[in-house]
C-alpha cells in the first residue's frame, strides 16, 4: 500500500478554548498529508493540473478518537486506496507524537474534473492509469 | 423536526484558487449553523457548559455536491436528529442562495463529556431530557 | 466620512486556549467589514474586478486594546479614508457589543493593480474618481 | 541579533482566487516563525506559561511586497528585537524560496500579562531578564 507520513507541531492558533485542536483543523491536516503524499509520489495538485484536471472532493468522513494538545506534534499518515472507479481515495490516520494514541481517522474521495467544462471523468484518466503502473498498483 | 436556517455571504478568504469555497470551510459552516441553532433553541456551547458538559465531536461526514462561488450566499440549514443514545446528532444542508441548488450535505455526532474528568455520559444527561421535553421531542 | 458597521457573533473556532478571539482573526474581521462596506457602497472586490482591477494590500496595522470573548458579538466599523494617492485606505474599529469597549483598531492600504500584467496604477483609476463623485467625496 | 528561520510549503487552502497566499495568512506565518523561535530559544508560549505569564499582542504591522504562489515555499525569518521596555518585540521577513525575493515584512509587540488578574507588567519580568542573560543580550 502506497503511503506517506509527515509530522508537524500543533499551532497555537489551531487550539480552541478547551485547549485541544479544533475539530475542523483535522480536515486541513488531511490535506497537509495529501499534499505531502502528492509531492512525494508525483500526484500533487500541480502535477494533476498539468494533465488539465482538477480533483474536487465529493466525500469526506472523520472519526475523532482522542484530543490533540498544544505542545504535541501530529503524525499524519496518508494512504492511497486503490479503486477501479474514476476516483481518488485516501485514508488518513493522525497520531499523537507524545502519547502514541490515534487522534482521528478519516477518508476522502475525489473525482477527476475538466476544470473549464466542469465535466467529470466516468473512467480513470490515462495519466492515472500510467501513474498506477509507475507505482506498481495493480488494481483492487 | 427542529431546525434552523441562516444565510451568510461567502467571504473572499474562503475561496480557493479554483474560485470556489475551499472544502474545509464547510465544516466551519456546519458549526456556524449549529451555533445559530443552539442560540435559537437554548442548546449553545455556553448553555451546555452551564450544565458542566462539553460536547466534542466523534463523527463528521460531508458530501460535496456543487461548488459555491464568491458573490453568492450560503444558506445553511441545521436539523436536530433525535436519538435515544447519549449523543447529539445534527444534519446539515447548504444551499446556494443564487442558484438554489444544494452545495453540500453533512452529519455530525457529538457526545456528552464531563470536561475535567473527560468521562463520557453513557445515558442522556438530565438537562438534555429536559431540553427535549421543552421542545416536544418525543423520542425516536 | 463614508463608513459602514456590521455586527457578528464570535465563533467557537475563533477563540483560542486563553478563551479570547485569536489575534489573527481580526485581520479577517477587517476584511469582513471591508466586504460589507464594498457591498453597500458599490466598491466590492467584484465591482472592482469589473473594471479589470485587483486591489492587493500593501500595508496593514492592528492595535489590540482589549480581548473579545465567546458569547459576545464583534461590532466592526469600517471607514473609507480619502487620499489623493492611487490607494484605497480603510480604518477599522472593532467594539465589544456586550461591554462597549474598543477591542482593536486598524488600518489597511491597498493599491490598484491590473491583474494580468501585475502593473500598478500610479494615478487614481477613472472608475475610482467616478466612485468618489458618486459619494460626494471631494478630496483630502 | 537572535534570529531563527523556518521553511514551509504554501498550502492549497492558503491560496486565494488570485492564486496567491491570502494576506491574512501571513499573520499566522509570523506566529509560525515566533513559535519555532520560541521552541529553539526556550521562549515558547508554554515556557512563558510556566512563569505564570501570557504574552498577548498589542501591536502588529505587515508590509506586503510581493505575492507568494502555490508550489512555492515560504522562508520565514523571525528576529528578536531587544528593548528595555517590558515588551516582547519580533521582526519578520518572509521570502519566496523559489524566487528569492522578499514577500512581506512585519513587526509584532507583545506585553507580559498575569493570566488570572489580567494585570500587565510595567517592568521586565525576572525570567525575561534571566533569559536575556542566557542568550547574551545586553540591552538596547
Amino acid at each position: 500500500m502506497l503511503k506517506h507520513t509527515i509530522q508537524q507541531a500543533v499551532k497555537f492558533s489551531e487550539v480552541d478554548s478547551l485547549r485541544v485542536v479544533w475539530h475542523g483543523h483535522y480536515v486541513r491536516y488531511f490535506e497537509d498529508g495529501r499534499e505531502a503524499f502528492g509531492k512525494k509520489y508525483g500526484l500533487g495538485y500541480l502535477d494533476i493540473y498539468q494533465h488539465n484536471l482538477a480533483v474536487p472532493l465529493i466525500d469526506l468522513s472523520v472519526k475523532f478518537k482522542k484530543v490533540l494538545e498544544y505542545g504535541d506534534d501530529a503524525i499524519i499518515e496518508t494512504r492511497f486506496v486503490d479503486s477501479p472507479a474514476a476516483k481518488l481515495i485516501f485514508e488518513y490516520t493522525i497520531t499523537s507524537a507524545r502519547h502514541g494514541h490515534v487522534v482521528c481517522t478519516g477518508q476522502s474521495t475525489q473525482v477527476f474534473m475538466e476544470p473549464l467544462s466542469k465535466e467529470l471523468y466516468i473512467t480513470m484518466p490515462p495519466f492515472m492509469e500510467q501513474w498506477k503502473k509507475t507505482w506498481n498498483i495493480t488494481g483492487a
